[in-house]
């Protein structure tokens, strides 16, 4: 098999923890596996190096940031790189742009356009354990770009599927994906399998294992993706893939919760064409991120407009509020900063009605108020109090009897 | 003016002294300059990141190696590069590679092939201060390589030669050439000039200001350097520039000395051809460097070899010696591991006749015996009684006259 393992800065934070993902590495070669490693910078190493430039400037130049945040990543892999050879297996390091990722021009937050794998497939014919720097490309014209939030995982996808590779392999804090968050449901249950889709929901959902960004990818190519525990490498993970391959479909795989929300109310909004875009875009213009919209049915050429955003964006959010208030014509407007999401997500849902019904009894059965509600076709989100949200979850898990799977 | 101007570890070694060697690049970017700024990497980062590597392994792969210490240089030109656009100037941070800095294969002391300049003349030719990392380059292969020792000295000098520069300024710890070591005479002078040819000299004998690499390149190509403070940038510094430019030429430049000598004798070696080869060649396979070489006028087809190698290499060199003593057939050999090598220097030399003269002269009026000479065109060595050195450097200083220039 060709492989595409990712560590991220904690599993490379330490001298220590470099030779064990050394020997780990060394393992799954010697099993006959091809191996491309990508790893992130070492633990404290970027903020190191932002605290270095906040004494330089509070405004850097974002090609000056790449330039310096993209070291980080180049001592980790020609670190890793030595401890697979003193293991006494052949490796070489290769920078982003050595291993021939280009991005898009767009620093800080670059997008992999293209892996030019030559050079990859050269070494790995070679015999040797390929050790690239995730995170990091460079454009056309050879200028260092970095990938922005998220970019090591994707760095890792994006060379999976450049390389056609079996499986793409990402190590974490947690040994895999849950049909809960544990902290909150002790019997929350490892899934062996998710989809894609289903992983992308639960990403946006707050249980950010994986970014988005990496599963959009993999799932655009169809690359299956093991997420791993990066503490015990013994554990076997979840494996996501296409639905296709599931073993067994669950019609609920989780519960999600998003505890970091406010909701704003816009009420008597006038109904006429354009007023909906004027106040997101308004809020964008902002760099304020809108999750949940819900517009409720016409009365008296008035109607209401609830969204949720990021509880850390509320007062700037309010200020853009009062600022469009005049101009947009509403008749006040409201917020609740102790709101929480909780979701159910499942690949099954489309197929099995009721299972929202399932879903707000559980709710109802614990007393617990729902304010807002959207679905889509694997998804369903309600937004409820946040003193409420935990039992809302243990509620809504026992119900689907995910407590018990496997 | 287009300017390539070099600050050393020190020099960068923090974000205050970052921004300092910034104020200095803006006031002469504005004083009308064109400036390409070489760096190296800050303070201890480079001893920070091979603890980390020893760490790993005590056998590092070689490329390895420059893929690690490469990123010392990237976080200094990029925070300098910021510094640099925070008091308003325009500036881009280039590594090696983008700079164009082609070099051999060899790693950790790979050699400057080409540079191609383009665009660090389009970057100069938009304004922009170009901030270069030193001591490093890319292969044909685009393999990330460092020059070893003297090597961001060197990247200066090569990029002054590659840009046409009219001037490369080297800031060091020293604020220009002195007629002697000012810790041994305080009445040293610094000296306004010297030719890249004595500069050589004063560097192979101790005096470290410049690597003699980037001297040598310098004089190929006949660019003028200044050394200058790097601690006191209103000081002057001295010019190491042709010969015909100097204003004034002294006999005599300076007097250098060299403590960390040892000297082995080899007695009645016989004379045949091939002798001196295979004892040289012995030593070389050590890696023992050797110095002063004198070999006896012949008597009774036998001479006497002796030579001057750094002390630390005396145990090695012992051994060696001992080893082929057989094979050689000399009789015995002796050694004196306290001693030390005394020369003056001087372009002027050449077509004065008496002064090595005047420097025995000198040494005799004090006492001191000298146990071996060598002479070149510009320079006379003595290696004499390590106790005895400093007197030595003292007296010889006075006799030409050197604590009064200028």
């Amino acid at each position: 098999m060709l492989i595409v393992q990712k560590f991220g800065g904690s599993s490379v934070g330490t001298p220590e923890r470099i030779k064990r993902v050394a020997q780990k590495v060394v393992e799954d070669h010697r099993a006959g596996n091809k191996m491309v490693v990508v790893v992130s910078a070492m633990g404290d190493t970027t903020d190191e190096l932002v605290s270095l430039m906040k004494e330089i400037t509070s405004n850097p130049s974002e090609r000056e940031v790449d330039m310096l945040l993209s070291t980080g990543e180049q001592v980790s892999i020609s670190l890793l790189a030595m401890a697979i050879k003193e293991l006494g297996c052949d490796a070489v390091s290769l920078t982003g742009g050595q291993a021939g990722v280009k991005t898009s021009n767009i620093h800080n937050k670059a997008k992999i356009k293209d892996i030019d794998a030559t050079r990859l497939n050269t070494q790995l014919d070679l015999g040797k354990i390929v050790v690239v720097a995730g995170f990091q490309g460079v454009t056309p014209e050879n200028e260092i770009t970095t990938l922005g939030r998220g970019g090591s995982d994707t760095s890792a996808v994006a060379l999976a599927v450049a390389l056609n590779a079996d499986l793409c392999e990402i190590y974490t804090d947690v040994d895999g994906v849950y049909t809960t968050d544990p902290r909150v449901v002790p019997e929350a249950s490892k899934l062996k399998y998710v989809s894609h889709d289903e992983m992308l929901e639960f990403a946006s959902l707050g249980a950010q294992i994986l970014h988005p960004r990496s599963v959009e990818l993999a799932k655009i190519y169809n690359i299956p993706i093991a997420v791993r525990s990066s503490f015990d490498f013994s554990k076997e993970g979840t494996i996501v893939q296409e639905v296709s391959k599931m073993e067994k479909e669950l019609v609920v795989s989780g519960v999600a919760h998003d505890d970091n929300a406010a909701r704003i109310g816009l009420y008597d909004v006038p109904d006429k064409p354009g007023i909906a875009s004027a106040i997101f875009r308004s809020l964008a213009a902002k760099n304020i991120d809108v999750d949940m919209i819900i517009q409720s049915a016409v009365r008296n050429k008035v109607n209401d407009i609830s969204f949720t955003i990021a509880r850390d964006d509320l007062r700037k959010a309010l200020s853009v509020v009062e600022e469009i208030q005049e101009k947009i014509g509403f008749s006040r407007y409201a917020h609740d900063e102790d709101v929480s999401k909780v979701s159910i997500i499942g690949s099954g849902m489309v197929s099995n009605p009721g299972v929202a019904a399932t879903m707000f009894e559980a709710l109802a059965g614990e007393g617990v108020n729902i304010e807002m509600i959207t679905t889509s076709e694997i998804k369903v989100s309600c937004v409820v109090k946040s003193k409420q949200a935990n039992q809302a979850v243990k509620a809504i898990h026992r119900k689907f009897e995910l407590d018990a799977i496997e």
